[in-house]
């Protein structure tokens, strides 16, 4: 399963902007394992890019990655 | 029942790409549990991946099951 | 309440495959205390079982369920 | 705030199954914290115990609540 | 940003049911302060307390932030 | 990603307060990182204003923010 393998490594980041940035890369790629096609994959980031409900959807599931990735790195405190 | 026997022997994976699978197969095979006709599924599946908030739905209970998974495997630091 | 003294005398389970089968139950518990009508209820579970989206809601309720059963398990690792 | 003080002089209780009844009315108390008219609350309690998708959100809350309280519990394992 | 400073001065409350309101008000006040308008804010209240879909979302908000004052308070054991 | 890098250098804050508002911002930069076109977001956030369940939405996501930099905190008990 080489998709996920380039995404997470590790869940470990130096910073938690690079945190932030996983989180949001992680919700895509699942998004990208459940729908292949990349011509699809585009009508429907259009869709929810100009659709504040989805869009707000897509804002949600990164909160919840970054929760689990925070606390991976035990919230960058040390 | 051997449905989740065989899915979570246990929640500890070798890596982090291996849990986020784990997360994925452990959210199908609980709708394939509640669902158990697997034409009535084919059908929701074509469903869900060509509508937006249907999908997003998905990437959150994968990033939910992936919340737990992590935890059990200490976020893979050790 | 009787109802919940059968389903979860403990949260202690065995196997992690048998934490989820105890998170379904759980989560249908719940949804059978709300609505105590049984005819009532058949016809949801058809609704909800034919329908992506509340299928999918019923997918998140058990992922949600399983995160506190984990927890309690201390994920099954020792 | 006699309300809440009533439903929850603390979050300890004897056993899961008390916790899950706790968790029930939590919720309920928070819903009529909101809409104080008991007979408006009377008319959407019948809407959502017989609509699939309200009634599954009812279950969502409830595995939200018995989470927090689950934890307060220390998931009653000693 | 006075808004806050008023709402959470501190996290820790003396009880349960303190914590319980305050998770209220925390919900609340953070839909003033995306909503700033008074008259729009009353016309929307109306709105989610007669709906049954928007008053449960409203709860399990509620919940969520009860969830984050109650691990603050260590549920209050000690 | 300088975006992410201005918003959260670090989680830590010195009140709840100024917590809660990190919160705020994090998911609004989220929601621009994903929706870069400003008028398009400026459109967006009218009808999340005005709309019970999408403002609903929004509280929710920032509640979820907020349970991760709550923790990183320490829920400011020290």
């Amino acid at each position: 399963m080489p998709l996920f393998d380039d995404v997470i490594p590790t869940l470990i980041t130096d910073t938690p902007a690079q945190g932030r940035e996983l989180a949001i890369m992680l919700a895509r790629k699942t998004i990208a394992s459940i729908q292949t096609d990349a011509d699809t994959r585009a009508g429907l980031r259009y869709d929810y890019a100009t659709d504040t409900a989805k869009l707000m959807q897509a804002g949600q599931i990164v909160a919840i990655e970054f929760q689990t990735i925070a606390a991976a790195n035990n919230y960058w405190r040390d």
